[in-house]
């Protein structure tokens, strides 16, 4: 089966990506791949249907799975028993940043960011305080000075993204370790988003925050999921890992945890973890002609583009192209074709939208040119 | 198809019916039956696999189908505009718990009652009151009395269960309107748990409580689902149902809740409202005679069981014979079957146990059979 699926038979599907819109907008805002089901996935869920199998989640095989991939992949062996199941990683990061600190505390982000990011500190009562991510040659990259003084101000929390959406960097073992030596000093407990792990880039390499040898990573949470990578994010599950002293905090997870997760989510991402990998490489291989086609697409354009280390989604800067702090707006508008408002990403989005660029080269080709006839 | 699985199919299932005890266990503890899927069901499932459609959830079609379900069953109409899409009841009840009260307000509840109400009022903060349901010669009803007193001592919010789990009751139209007059009286706001409400039996007739031409219903909340009549709690799809004066709350609801359905519930849920109430309708045959079938088998055991008038779950009354507070714990341990344990749903359970009877005959037979040989 081809990776990618065909235009008529994406306006079929009933997900966020293709009904969120009228038919007449080209979506790639909502980070949904376009992509057709890894066979071995297909197969177990075709399995799960066949036998009725629609009853609660269970966890069986799940962290067993994610941990078998963790080592080939990352050679990272984090413990089965250190994983709760969890619907997705915003329940993950929501329950980490609940079991860690109290309504009223400090958490720390790096904006822009995922926009969920501050609707979950809102639902659990936590203040935001930003450390915006800097631009410079090496794309956007920590600054770690800024995140001392945060820290030092009392944060009790650094909800940290990596690989980082929307921008796709790719923290390096150097940044990570010199924020644990910062949590460790300031005594603040770190949770990292790693949802978009597997899917690195080029040679990026992504390092697993708890697999550092660090005090910091033995204390901190990471939320994880097939999710984004094998794009099952309407079957609902996730894990969320703990590092080796947290395992006790675990016993105060409400068991709603676990009943509000997907089966098909569990049975989809074993299937995924366990037997996915030649398919998710070829994935990659394909986003990676996806991402250096948008270099040539984008320039031309005047669009500011740097090809991210990691994701499917471009971080696209429209400053100086007149169309204001809200570019998706007028894309849209003008256009028929829908990214991710920048603004929601936080005030750093200002001129900039995000472009989801998981889809075949033909709809790729489409997008951009619907793009530019906006301008 | 078989309306009952097989039980070599039922032991493949993944599902935590199938998978919490080891395999010389029968369970008969959570809410899953051991059914097979609707066809309707099945085919709207088959088809979204075979689009890979697996994305973030989207409602569209799912409060048009469950309006139409409501009418042609209930003769209630409530609005699309009304609904919320939620991935279960559990977040569609805390969800409405959130908007219409605050942390430690009183929020009353009638046990025996589900567990995870417990637990919905631990994790917003709330404080219990309870107001138990009365036993007598028509079943275990609601005690209005007591309920004046705890809405009279300051209660913000009645949680009802309609129908009841785990004693069956199906509340009057005329006790839900004595509700619905008290609560008027002492400004409270009712959220009712209707989950079960498509599963009546015999002659009861279920009312929805936002049917009732009332102010307090125009005013309450449903959370309703397609979850437990067609079996689909793995696959995460609910509405929460608004009365006509609370539209505007709605939009204080985080749209966490969206991303955090199940796209496959969705799809199923809307098969299974339009197309799947002539399933709906021999499931209730199957059931009806199991409840039945039941009366002539505990009987003899000395074990107190009264019909059900909905739900496939029976509330069996082990008082007397010399298994203590928590019979499930004696009937697990020396009978190998497992039963709901009747404390988990309020003091009120001490001496009970819950009985899921959705499975065929064979199973059903052995199930009564384990209890018997540990009695």
């Amino acid at each position: 089966m081809d990776l990618w699926a065909n235009l008529d038979d994406l306006r079929r599907r009933q997900s966020e990506k293709w009904r969120h819109y009228p038919a007449d907008v080209l979506p790639v805002f909502v980070a949904e791949m376009d992509s057709t089901l890894a066979e071995p996935v297909r197969a177990a869920l075709a399995s799960a249907l066949d036998n009725s199998d629609t009853g609660y989640a269970h966890p069986e095989g799940l962290p067993e799975a994610f941990a078998g991939f963790a080592g080939r992949r990352w050679g990272w062996d984090p413990q089965p028993a250190t994983m709760t199941l969890m619907p997705d990683v915003a329940r993950a990061a929501r329950t980490a940043i609940e079991l860690v600190s109290e309504p009223g505390d400090a958490v720390v982000i790096n904006p822009p960011v995922y926009p969920p990011f501050y609707e979950w500190l809102e639902m659990t009562g936590r203040r935001l305080v930003s450390n915006p991510l800097r631009p410079g040659p090496d794309g956007w990259r920590l600054d770690l000075e800024g995140l001392e003084a945060a820290f030092a101000g009392g944060a009790r929390v650094h909800l940290l993204c990596n690989p980082q959406n929307p921008t796709g960097t790719v923290h390096t073992r150097a940044e990570l370790d010199a924020v644990a030596e910062l949590a460790e000093r300031y005594d603040v407990r770190v949770v990292s988003d790693e949802i978009h792990a597997p899917l690195t880039l080029g040679d990026a390499r992504f390092t697993p925050f708890l697999s550092l040898d660090r005090p910091a990573a033995r204390t901190g949470f990471a939320a994880v999921s097939a999710s984004k990578a094998w794009n099952l994010a309407g079957l609902k599950a996730a894990l969320l890992v703990g590092g080796d002293e947290v395992v006790g905090e675990f016993r105060r997870i409400p068991e709603d945890a676990t009943s509000s997760t997907g089966l098909f989510g569990v049975v989809a991402s074993i299937a995924a973890l366990n037997e996915g990998e030649a398919w998710l490489d070829e994935l990659r291989a394909a986003l990676e002609v996806n991402r250096r086609w948008l270099e040539e697409a984008l320039a031309p354009l005047g669009i500011g583009y740097r090809p991210p280390d990691a994701t499917f989604l471009a971080w696209l800067d429209f400053r100086g192209l007149g169309l204001g702090d809200e570019p998706a707006a007028a894309l849209l508008d003008r256009g028929r074709v829908a990214l991710y408002r920048g603004l929601d990403f936080g005030p750093e989005g200002a001129g900039f939208a995000r472009f989801n660029f998981a889809t075949r080269p033909e709809v790729l080709a489409e997008a951009v040119a619907r793009i530019a006839a906006a301008l």
